[in-house]
């Protein structure tokens, strides 16, 4: 267990990189000094969560820089690290208008985002929050705290925020195949908040929502369309089907770098589909039969109609949405 | 990949099972000849699947008869190998009602179940492919083959016989955490029928049905209760509310032995809950940080009003239920 839970820090011109892929087993830290090894990175999730990635995607823009890159180029290269956030090419936009592109002031915009986006958690754990009833037993999935952000989180940053006052009685955890980042790092995460949890499979969502248990639902997200319609990891629509036939509150939380109001609706969010090995294989260990076909997407989109609120720092906003 | 599909078979007085843990990788067949050693097989999941597991423990009394075990003492250990498939309870009855409990006898009653799951099991397949749409691309869970029966298989039975008949199209096969059993024996029967499919995390069924690319979800049972409550293979009460939510045929598929009339709904069915290790670890590799709480139930009970239609050997049958 880490004494802190960050997933990158940019000091004396390297990005240092929490090696997601090899927790919780292993904490090592990346040194990065080129704009290619942070695609990598990214592309190979040593580095996820939509706002870490964003952030992530910034420092690369600054080792650019410093190297004397060519900013299209690396820009561009990581730009196409991955396609479903929107949280990477806000950055990198971001980037872009900057007038002056020295070491000096794309470093300060960097840093900027960074702490932009640590503090619009802390305000969507705050307006969050109050949408939790007391004693809440909440139902999340994938990882949305600490090593997905800038820190605190989203989806888990409003259970960290409504943990503190008082208002959270347990957590289920789901366990987030094929990668398993909830069975990995929330569980990580929860146990160094000492927040109470129990980790479950995917699977076992819906039975806890029959018996009663689940009071609340909440998710972060990878693009949100003007509609509401919202890009989350696979498994996030099952929870909202679920939850809506069980009367449950479902909400997503994001920052507000995870909009994307130039789509009208999900059906234009690009969904990334990875590689089968991530479902055959644990590590090198070999699960399914020699050649199993598989579909592996690593999103899925729930419509706006089926999500009763979604937070960002800016409040809580609720059906129709119509983000602009 | 074997050439033959089996489970298990009885010869010279021993029961011959195929060790279910190590597939695919190994195709180990255990040798057992003692009750005690089959307690031990359908406790650990050397084989499982409800009418298999059945078989298993008619078998099972053999031994204890060969060995002159007392009868009941190796009975009631048998029936307390697992909890919640009825098929178990439903084949030592059976043996318990024979007047003659000679080795002969017992032989040949378990003998009986065997070779009428069999037969029920193409009976199945032949009412549950007319509700097959033509071209279909059909949806399941678990293994439900003719590794968890004496051959053919319940809900990949109609899957069977709707693909003798040219009415499969694609089929798309749950992992089926935490044990994976659809990643690694679906996946198996699968590619041995040359039947086109993919393997899919469990969390992606979602997806797939908003995209409307599943015309019919199908699943086995482990337990029937008079209003048609069914308890199946955690996964299984997900899939019938997204099948709910899209408008899409969900059928469960069992022999008779799964009914249990004498529950009148599946509040009654004792679900079992098993290791969290099934969960934290991929064989010794651990996957959640050490200490990892887990909640683990091994089934859920889909609701009657859920399910379209329970197919049996006897025939299609609609809600309301009410089994006798």
């Amino acid at each position: 267990m880490p004494s802190q839970l960050r997933a990158l820090y940019f000091e004396d011109g390297v990005l240092s990189l929490l090696d997601q892929r090899l927790l919780p087993a292993q904490e090592v830290w990346l040194g990065l000094s080129t704009s290619d090894h942070v695609v990598e990175a990214i592309r190979e999730m040593a580095v996820r969560g939509a706002p870490a990635i964003g952030v992530a995607a910034a420092y690369g823009m600054v080792l650019a820089v410093q190297n004397g890159e060519d900013w299209k180029v690396a820009r561009d290269k990581l730009a196409g690290s991955r396609p479903t956030a929107v949280n990477l090419f806000w950055a990198l936009d971001r980037l872009d208008k900057l007038t002056d592109k020295s070491v000096e002031s794309v470093l300060a915009e960097a840093k900027a985002i960074e702490q932009e986006d640590l503090a619009m958690n802390h305000k969507i754990g705050e307006f969050g929050e109050s949408l939790v009833p007391e004693n809440a037993t909440i139902l999340t999935i994938c990882n949305t705290g600490s090593l997905a952000t800038s820190g605190h989180g989203t989806a888990l940053g409003i259970i960290r925020t409504a943990h503190t006052q008082g208002k959270v009685k347990h957590v289920y955890s789901c366990e987030t195949r094929p990668r398993q980042q909830g069975l990995r790092l929330t569980a990580y995460e929860l146990m160094h908040d000492q927040i109470p949890f129990h980790s479950i499979a995917d699977s076992a969502a819906a039975s806890l929502m029959a018996a009663g248990k689940i009071d609340f639902v909440v998710a972060g997200a990878d693009r949100i369309a003007a509609n509401g319609d919202t890009a989350n990891k696979i498994g996030t629509l099952m929870l909202a089907v679920l939850a809506n036939h069980y009367n449950i509150p479902f909400v997503i939380a994001a920052p507000s770098s995870t909009l994307d109001p130039s789509l009208p609706d999900g059906s234009h969010i690009p969904i990334e589909e990875r590689h089968s090995s991530e479902l055959t294989h644990a590590e090198e260990l070999q699960i399914a039969p020699e050649g199993t076909p598989v579909f592996n997407p690593g999103f899925d989109v729930t419509p706006g109609t089926l999500i009763t609120a979604i937070v960002t720092e800016n409040g809580i906003n609720r059906q129709p949405y119509g983000f602009k």
